[in-house]
């Protein structure tokens, strides 16, 4: 997508460097860093330069690659112990992002049986390329299905197509075109208008600083949004269809993404808007069916609620926005439960949020 | 209440001087505010040193006391000219504060009629001193018949009841107790363990500034969430009881309250939650029916969404917290419909939020 009306992807290889776009600086500054060896880039993985499931688990492909470079003329010994030191540590910079496991080990199947050090970095370059390419692939199919809900509710309005999402589920935690916002994309290259209203999404305001820059920089009309305002507009017919992305899905069809999703999925219900999930098919943990029950919440720091990034005097700051004896609890993860949506667009297609018809989409994992 | 353990009222007459405590710095710097004057009031009331409904009205009734104070010593037609445009001027310091209306022209009563300043001066500050009164009886009639609420689940429980609350409707935005406040107090003060989940309730932070800082200021135990946090929490039985403040009530019992409401109404609604909404009966509106089509919706400044105040080395200081393109739609206020609320806490006591059980208690608006 576009950054400065320039092609960017949100992390590439370019020859023996893995370039990112350091998204704490967001919307502020465009950062973009030059990460050279598999220590930096653990370190941008723990201190969230990047962030995003296909994301973070890129990184962590390319991060192998980088340790391949790295330790090639060493002898095939050290060689592999020294990657396989490396992909334990970059897997530990992020511990429950489940890409970024997935990807590395990825990366490494068969590495024990490999030869000799030149075929291993050439075998760790193509993989890491490959899952590269294949997110891209898999966010691009998202916005292909995606944009048949968009165009269905053009043609029966003729007028622009109101779409609210939460959080970044953007190209810019993906790679390229996004979740959510794939169909946002693909529908306003295909002449369908649209507008985006952008819940902020306290407390790292992601809708703010990143889903609401993201759109901006690709023309994509949007409006910002406080994220107690959703059900407001939903009351009086502002909002088309809600379109969000999922941190992880259970084979019941219960969604886990960014804490507030739930309630913008309630407030569809009540007045009865679409409301879509948008995910590559890996975001399935087919090992759980109640969402509610079985998904652990990440309890995050304090910090990210009694304080917040903003400019003062052209500089970025941190401020402290609440008395200092506040005691704050973080959640930053919601379930929204199968029966509140209105079905998923994966890379395989639109289906209802129901376990028969997930069945029927991965029957290989049903049993 | 109490602030730094001392008894406080949030505006109080000493002498010939008007005190309030200016809200916008709090809870970063108490500051008391000495008010002389009714051309002071209305700044006071005009730039929000004061919020909150009875606040701003009797702040009104003290301004008219203000103005007879300095016009006293002219003859009665030039006083009498001069208070009337005193009561015209502070009327349009809040053009939208209902309160403030009511509470002027309760002062200016018979004012016609008045036969000398000496009278005046006296009538004004006694009926000043009833409207200060009176709202503070009825916060504290609120707070007694809540407290049945909070009671019957402590009792039922056998442990600290979780209360959750949305915006200001505490005893800083009355003059004592609050509305949805009362209850807490009164239940802290009775020896009932209450532990308050308080959304900070972006984007002017009313609940993150005012509420955490008045419940601590009082010892009542309480949480900070992000405006995000409620509906996860009451999936997880985290919360006993919702208890909010109203804006503005529809004799069908729909509710204008702060935006977000209505989110947290579906969401307790959802999981079987009560959610109770505390107000004085002056809060209601019996020329309305359906509050979603009748009451209309500030849109406020949308700076107020795109800068924040905070503190920096130990200044507050107000800063651009997104990118400088973004365009943000300010929605004050939501409508949360009564199929959703539980009941109302007046000071007359608890009742349905039905158009029945609202005409049983004030059969003299239903005719």
């Amino acid at each position: 997508m576009k950054i400065n009306n320039q092609d960017y992807k949100a992390i590439w290889l370019t020859g023996e460097v893995v370039k990112i776009i350091d998204q704490r600086y967001l919307p502020f500054k465009l950062v973009e860093e030059d990460i050279k060896s598999y220590q930096q880039m653990k370190i941008a993985i723990k201190d969230m330069h990047l962030r995003g499931a296909p994301l973070i688990g890129v990184a962590g492909a390319f991060g192998i690659y980088l340790a391949a470079l790295e330790f090639k003329a060493q002898d095939l010994e050290n060689f592999k112990k020294n990657i396989k030191k490396a992909a334990k540590e970059l897997k530990e910079a992020r511990p429950t992002a489940v890409n970024l496991m997935i990807d590395i080990d990825k990366v490494m199947t068969d590495f024990e049986k490999i030869q000799n050090t030149a075929e291993a970095l050439s075998i760790i370059k193509k993989k890491s390329l490959e899952i590269w390419e294949n997110y891209i692939l898999e966010c691009k199919a998202i916005g292909e299905h995606g944009f048949k809900i968009i165009k269905e509710i053009y043609d029966k309005n003729k007028r622009t197509v109101n779409i609210l999402t939460h959080c970044n589920a953007g190209w810019i935690a993906t790679i390229d075109y996004g979740t959510a916002t794939s169909p946002i994309y693909y529908a306003k290259q295909n002449g369908i208008p649209v507008h985006v209203f952008v819940d902020e999404t306290r407390p790292r305001n992601q809708g703010a600083r990143l889903t609401a820059w993201e759109l901006t920089e690709n023309d994509v009309e949007n409006t910002l949004i406080v994220d107690n305002t959703g059900g407001h507009l939903m009351q009086h017919g502002m909002v088309d269809l809600v379109l969000v992305g999922a941190d992880r899905v259970t084979r019941n069809g219960d969604v886990a993404n960014k804490i507030g999703t739930y309630l913008k999925a309630l407030a569809a219900f009540d007045n009865k808007i679409p409301f879509y999930v948008a995910f590559p098919s890996s975001t399935f943990d087919f090992s759980l069916a109640d969402g509610i029950k079985e998904i652990p919440i990440e309890l995050r720091n304090e910090e990210e609620i009694t304080h917040l990034d903003g400019i003062l005097n052209n500089q970025m700051q941190n401020f402290l926005i609440t008395d200092k004896r506040v005691k704050a609890a973080n959640y930053a993860f919601d379930v929204t439960p199968a029966r509140l949506i209105s079905g998923f667009i994966t890379e395989k297609g639109i289906f209802k949020a129901d376990p028969d018809s997930i069945k029927n989409v991965y029957p290989e994992y049903f049993n």
